[in-house]
C-alpha cells in the first residue's frame, strides 16, 4: 500500500511536528486524536493544544537566557482569550498578559492574571477607558499617545508609565500590506520621535515617571525578516536615549509561524541574537507581547466534509464552517491548510475548499490537494489557534462552535 | 455666518436625504436628534431607522407593479437580524424573510415571520442541516447543489423545492473582486447549466417538483450595471426553459445602495424596466431578497470622538468604535463615512478617522474633511445599517455597543 505521507505524494504535509502528525495515517494533536475528538464533541470545534504553547513559552525563555538578556514575556490575549487557555497559562506562570482593552483587563484579570503581570497598550483611549485604567495602580500602562498621557497624568499625577513610540520602520510578514503597523506613511500607533519633547514635558507637568519604552511593528515575521528588526531595534535607540527613567523596552508581538511550505520557523536563536546586538548591556529589561507565535499553531478548527460537487472545471469541496469562524485566510491572505484528519490511499484530487456561509470570498483553499473525501469526514484546519477564535462572528448565524482545550 | 451646508465648503454632504439632514447644524435621523440620543443611551451604538426600511419595501412594490409583474420581496436577514427589525418587519407585512442557515430561519420564525413566508437559500449544507430543513414544510426552499437535492429528495420525496442557479455572469458594485458572485471562475453558488440535466433526474427520481430558479449573482449594483443585470437575467432563461413545473423567478439580492459622492440611487424604475424586458407576460412571479438595498441606508453607527492627533504630517482623528463594529469599510472597500452629528464653522482640518482596536487597518476615512472636534463630540458613521451588527466580532474585546431601533 503506497504511502500518502511519502514525498512523492501530491499531498506535502509541511507542516507536521512532533505533537502534530499522522498516526497510523490518523491526524494526532499531542495525544489527542482529532477525528475521535470531533466524533465526541462534534463539529465545528476550535481545539487548542496547551503544552504547545508552554513549549513555545520556554523556548523564548531560553533564548533569551541564552544571550543573557532579562526579560518578560506578555501573552497578547487579543490573539485568542479562551478563558480556559488563559487560567491555564495564569496558573503556569510562565507569562503575564498583554491587553489592549480595559474589557481585555477585566477579562484577564478574571481569569486568574495578578494586576502587576498584565500590560496595557491600547489605542484611541476614550475619557472612560482611562477614567477605568487610572482604578489600576499596578497595571503596567503604556500610552499611545500624547493626549491620552496628558489625561492619564490629570486622573494620577506621580505614577509611573510606559509611551508606545512609532519608529517609523515596519516589519512583517512578506510585506502584508494589511498588516502594516509603522513605516512610510504615519500610522495611529505611538508618539513619534519629533514629539518625544512634548511626551516628556507632560511627564514632567503631572510627575510621570517614564519607566517603559513599547513599540509594535508588524506582524508575523519569521527569519527572512530579522533583518528588519534590527533595524527597528536600531531606531528604537533614538527613542530609549531620551528617557532617563527608563527601565524596560517592550518589542511588541510580531512574531510568527510558518504559513505555507515555503515559510520555516522563526529561529529563536538569531532572533535573540538581533536583541542582544542592540540592547545587550543596555541595563533594560526587554519584554515581549507575542500573540500569534505562542498560540497560532497550537490550536486547529476541526470541520466536517459536508459535499463534494463538480462545477465547471473545479471540484468544490464544502466543509461546515465558514470564514466568520476564522477570518484570517479570506481578509489576511494567511491560510488555514485543510487537512483530513484521516489519510487514505484513495485517489487524490485537487479541490476548492469552501465553507457554508453565502459570502464569495468564504473559501478555505484553491485547488487544493486531498484524498477524495466521503461526506462526513471530518477535516482540520490548521493554524487556526490565533485570531480565529477571537474575531470569530455569527453573520449567518453560523457562529455555533465548540472549544476544547487540550492539557495531553 | 458661513453655512457649512453649502455648495463652497470642502465637506460634501452629498449622502444628506429627507430623512438624514442637518437642521439647525444638527444631524437628524427621521424625527431623532442623533447627538441627544447619543448623549441619552452612549456610544458605540447602531441606530436603524425602521420607517426608511418600510419606504424602500413600499418603492420596491411600485417598481414591480409599475410594470405589471407579479413579485414577493423577502429581505435578506444576513444584512442586519436585530429582532427589533425583523419582527416590526414581520408586523408590516411588506415583505418576507430570506435566511440562508437554519439558525437564521428560525431565529426568522422566532420574530414573527410565518413559515411561508420564509425563503431559504444556503450553502454547503450538511446532514444535520438538511434534517433540519427538512421539518419545515411549507419553507421556500432553494437548492444550490445536486448533493443537497439529492439528499432532500431523500428526506421528503414529492416535496416542492426551488434550485438555486448560477448564471455564469458576474454583475456587482465598481467589479469589486471580493463581492464576485458568479462568471469567469467557478464559484460555489448554484448549479451550473450543463449539469441541470442531472438535477432534472433526481427531481424525477423522488418526485420532487421544481417551482422556483434562484439566482444571485452579485451585490452592491447601482444603474450603471443595470446592463451587466439585463445580462444575468437573459442567461437565466436558459434555465427556466428548462424546467416545466416552474412557478417563480427568484433574482437574489445585490440592489445597492450609493457609497460615495460618486454613486447615485439605483433608479427603480429602470430596474424593474430590466426585469420587465426579459420576464413580462412570463407568467412567473419574480421574487428579489434584497439585503444592503434594504437595510444600509437606514443605520448609522454613532461613535465618539477621542482625541485628535498630528503624527508625522497626518491629523488622526480617533472614535471609541473600530472595524469589528463595522467590518466593511476595512475589508470590502465600501466606506461608512463619518459624519459630525453637530455641525460647527470652526476650522476644517482633514483627518484620518481611526478605531480602537490595536490592528493597523483599523480606519475609517483617509483625509476626510470635518470641522475640528472636541473630545466628546459625536460622529455618526453613515451606511452602518447592513452587514455591521450582522459581522461584528467581539476582537479586542472592544464588541461592547448599544442598538436602537427607531419607529420615528
Ligand atoms: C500592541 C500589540 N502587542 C502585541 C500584539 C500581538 O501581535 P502578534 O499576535 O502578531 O504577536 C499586537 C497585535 O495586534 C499588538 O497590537
Ligand atoms: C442568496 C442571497 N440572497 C440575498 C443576499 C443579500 O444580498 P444583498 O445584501 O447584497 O442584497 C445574499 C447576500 O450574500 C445572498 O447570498
Amino acid at each position: 500500500m503506497p504511502e500518502i505521507n511519502d514525498s512523492n505524494s501530491p499531498i506535502n504535509l509541511w507542516w507536521q511536528r512532533d505533537d502534530l502528525k499522522f498516526h497510523d495515517n490518523r491526524l494526532q494533536l499531542g495525544q489527542c486524536d482529532l477525528t475521535t475528538l470531533a466524533e465526541k464533541v462534534g463539529t465545528p470545534a476550535y481545539v487548542i493544544r496547551a503544552p504547545r504553547v508552554i513549549q513555545k513559552l520556554d523556548a523564548l525563555h531560553r533564548a533569551f537566557d541564552q544571550v543573557g538578556l532579562d526579560h518578560r514575556i506578555f501573552y497578547a490575549i487579543k490573539a485568542n482569550r479562551s478563558p480556559k487557555l488563559l487560567t491555564y497559562l495564569a496558573s503556569q506562570g510562565k507569562c503575564g498578559a498583554d491587553v489592549c482593552s480595559p474589557s481585555e483587563l477585566v477579562h484577564a484579570l478574571s481569569c486568574g492574571f495578578a494586576e502587576q503581570n498584565i500590560s496595557f497598550t491600547g489605542t484611541s483611549l476614550s475619557k472612560r477607558d482611562i477614567e477605568t485604567l487610572s482604578k489600576f495602580d499596578r497595571l503596567r500602562l503604556n500610552l499611545d499617545s500624547l493626549s491620552s498621557l496628558e489625561r492619564l497624568g490629570q486622573a494620577c499625577p506621580g505614577r509611573e508609565v510606559g509611551i508606545r513610540v512609532n519608529p517609523d520602520i515596519g516589519i512583517g510578514y512578506s510585506d502584508n500590506d494589511l498588516l502594516q503597523y509603522s513605516g512610510v506613511e504615519a500610522t495611529k500607533f505611538g508618539i513619534y520621535l519629533d514629539r518625544i519633547p512634548e511626551a516628556l514635558a507632560i511627564a514632567e507637568k503631572y510627575q510621570l515617571k517614564i519607566v517603559r519604552v513599547h513599540f509594535h511593528a508588524g506582524c508575523g515575521y519569521l527569519d527572512r525578516e530579522l533583518d528588519q528588526l534590527a533595524d527597528v531595534l536600531n531606531a528604537s535607540r533614538r527613542f530609549t536615549e531620551l528617557l532617563p527613567d527608563l527601565q524596560e523596552l517592550n518589542i511588541g508581538g510580531g512574531l510568527g509561524v510558518p504559513h505555507t511550505k515555503e515559510d520555516s520557523p522563526l529561529n529563536l536563536q538569531r532572533w535573540a541574537d538581533v536583541l542582544a546586538g542592540t540592547y545587550a548591556d543596555s541595563g533594560l529589561n526587554i519584554a515581549v507581547e507575542p500573540g500569534d507565535f505562542l498560540i497560532k499553531d497550537a490550536g486547529v478548527l476541526l470541520t466536517e466534509v459536508t459535499y463534494t460537487e463538480q462545477r465547471k472545471d473545479v471540484q468544490f469541496l464544502g466543509l461546515n464552517a465558514g470564514f466568520n469562524l476564522a477570518m484570517e485566510p479570506a481578509f489576511y491572505g494567511l491560510p488555514c491548510e485543510p487537512v483530513p484528519t484521516q489519510l487514505s490511499t484513495a485517489e487524490i484530487n485537487h479541490y476548492t475548499v469552501v465553507g457554508n456561509v453565502n459570502e464569495a470570498l468564504d473559501k478555505w483553499a484553491v485547488n487544493h490537494p486531498m484524498p477524495k473525501p466521503e461526506e462526513g469526514d471530518i477535516v482540520a484546519l490548521i493554524n487556526a489557534g490565533g485570531y480565529a477564535a477571537s474575531m470569530r462572528s455569527e453573520h449567518c448565524l453560523r457562529g455555533d462552535v465548540q472549544e476544547v482545550l487540550l492539557l495531553d
